[in-house]
């Protein structure tokens, strides 16, 4: 058997999945969080069963070194031999990359020069890539990048109407994230609806506490409704989506705030969470909404209102669709949200079928069987993808060695 | 005969028409550009002929004075008894007026509250209002507001996912301007279509130097491109439409500008000017095009991207639509853009006739006879709108006493 770590490394966090390949058959996943802070908390599933212990972890180096023990210790691999590939999650990855990569020191330099784009994130990845190339040197690592996916958007697509030279100079334009999540969606609806990819048009909608919906056509990526960063597009649980951007000055005016503070309350204090009052937590409003809370019940309209118009839009970009694809969070545990989303589109020849739309989290069709556009629940893997994209990558003799 | 003058007054200028109502006919038209400025340039139509001369006209009174002088020394009218009534267009009508109004002092003082939405604008028609209040006393006076259509909006659509208190304390939402264009040109279709607007979907493109797309189901405005200011929507001639809220600190700290001076660049530099770095104005883009100039074709491309989303949008947002409408200068003369746009919209139900697309400037069906969806196209008249509008709105006495 082939293990490939899957890993997604923050500031004071580490996610990981150890993924057996090509069989695709997840054999542990965890996470140690605070790192850094007092009381670190590591989070491990052993043979079924989820152990949390609390740690001093200082940094990422000891985390990744405390993993890698614990993988042993807890006799979930025999010896760190058998991790034959390591796959990390990365935000940006510019004009760069279209597709994940092996890491070289080429491929480094890039994602440094990229930290730009991303400050928060991007550096974080890093930290979990020079962590593990010390701890597990030989092992070949790969990147996966949030905006590979997105890279095939045409031109008039991704340009925002500025001054060219911004683009130029500054490398302004829609990039778009979520793609992992979007690209593995898409490859599952197509082996769901018996269909070569290259002939479907797809919208996907992933709606979690950060939510983008794309269209994609023949498997690629055609639009994205996030944009420079993830704060555009439609309504999120913190996060304001596309607003007018002259309001950006008056919010200022207003408010004795400079604009990047605003665009942290955009960021933070907007979306649902700002409209209810209540919470950016779709479960907690939807209670508060079902017991008559107004602004509760106005942030699940406007929500489910600008997933709409972006499927009108997207259905126009390309000249029509086959399916509509709910994933994340939300999409996938949310039979509210997808009912009241797919009843605005009947009139295009979506219907819903409520009691496939009753059940949440596993792959299903939830449009009646002659709707003439498909709706589809499938639950996202953005890891597995990691997963994938690792094994496919790594070198040869490795993969060959591999069972 | 009743005639009716419509005014538009901007900063240092003042556009004029002059209507016999109701029979709508045009009896002259004229500016009065500079004022306040050397070598102001008054210009008037007498007898078809346009006369222009210069003068010193140093505020907005001695131009009403001027204006009223000449239309008496030009015998387009006998006396000034015959002018019974006055519109004027009011940019900002702010969550108080839906409707056109007939001026009174509470009138003024919610113009003038609504100042902070328009700083620019409604200063400079309220101006026009006053003078004359002063100069033709007795005159009834008609505010008509480029709001007002579109306050039948739904509280989910106007308002943005920013802090609900935002809205509240400043209010800030969607207002969306144009509303006197796109209300004439959809009581238009309806007229041309010969079916009762109540039973209409309708999408209207006002496709100027300044553009937005409305969304007008019975009769009633229902979505807009445009936002709290009429930066936010599609590509414009100078203006950015939609971009990612967060260029605007990233621009910032490229540009070393501050937010004000980011947002002025958003609305006079960006655009089809901005992408194409040719010009604002579509003509000598399309000949640049014509040449092969590759950011004047992308201009192109981008504007009518960003057309054909919205309407993807406005058409789910309305569950159909039987007829788009283009107007404003580009909508009504450049049958490569209708083309262009139609062409995307084929799959939906739209087919262009070309024969009637090569025609401009008039009022014309340009879909073919069998096309499920109709297209049109409309020359705007925002002036005959203002003065159907004063007609309306003024003292019924004022009304009977004419022919």
């Amino acid at each position: 058997m082939s293990l490939i770590l899957a890993i997604n490394a923050g500031s004071s966090s580490l996610k990981f999945q150890l993924l057996d390949m090509p069989a695709e058959k997840l054999v542990t996943k965890g996470s140690i969080e605070r790192i850094g802070l007092s009381r670190s908390i590591f989070t491990i599933i052993v043979k079924g069963e989820k152990i949390q212990k609390i740690n001093l972890i200082p940094n990422h180096e000891t985390a990744v070194r405390l993993l890698l023990r614990r993988l042993v210790s807890y006799k979930i691999i025999q010896s760190l031999d058998m991790i034959k590939g390591i796959g990390h999650r990365v935000v940006h990855g510019g004009e760069f990359f279209s597709d994940s990569a092996l890491v070289t020191d080429d491929v480094i330099r890039k994602i440094e020069n990229l930290s730009d784009l991303a400050p928060l994130h991007n550096s974080a990845n890093l930290i979990g890539i020079k962590v593990f190339c010390k701890v597990l040197p030989g092992v070949p690592e790969v990147v996966v990048f949030d905006t590979a996916f997105h890279q095939s958007m045409s031109e008039e697509t991704y340009l925002y109407s500025l001054p060219y030279n911004y683009y130029q100079d500054f490398a302004m334009r829609k990039y778009g994230f979520h793609g992992t999540s979007h690209k593995y969606v898409a490859a599952r609806a197509a082996r769901l609806l018996k269909r070569p990819i290259e002939t479907l048009k797809l919208i996907s909608c992933h709606l979690g506490n950060g939510a983008s919906i794309t269209a994609i056509k023949g498997g690629k990526s055609v639009d994205t409704s996030m944009g420079f960063t993830p704060l555009a597009g439609i309504t999120m649980g913190t996060r304001s989506g596309d607003i007018d951007p002259a309001l950006i000055p008056y919010i200022m005016d207003k408010t004795d705030m400079n604009a990047s503070e605003v665009v942290t309350i955009l960021n933070k204090k907007s979306g649902m969470l700002g409209i209810s009052g209540v919470s950016s937590d779709l479960r907690d409003i939807e209670k508060e909404a079902e017991q008559g809370n107004h602004r509760a019940k106005l942030a699940i309209r406007i929500f489910v209102e600008r997933i709409q118009k972006y499927i009108g839009s997207y259905t126009v970009k390309m000249s029509g669709v086959d399916a509509i694809i709910f994933t994340g969070g939300i999409g996938e545990h949310s039979s509210m949200i997808r009912r009241e989303v797919l009843h605005g589109l009947e009139f295009m020849g979506v219907f819903c079928e409520e009691k496939a739309n009753q059940i949440n989290g596993q792959e299903l069709l939830i449009s009646k069987t002659d709707s003439p556009i498909k709706a589809l629940v499938i639950p996202t893997n953005e890891e597995l993808m990691i997963a994938c994209d690792t094994f496919r990558l790594a070198p040869m003799h490795l993969r060959e060695k591999s069972g």
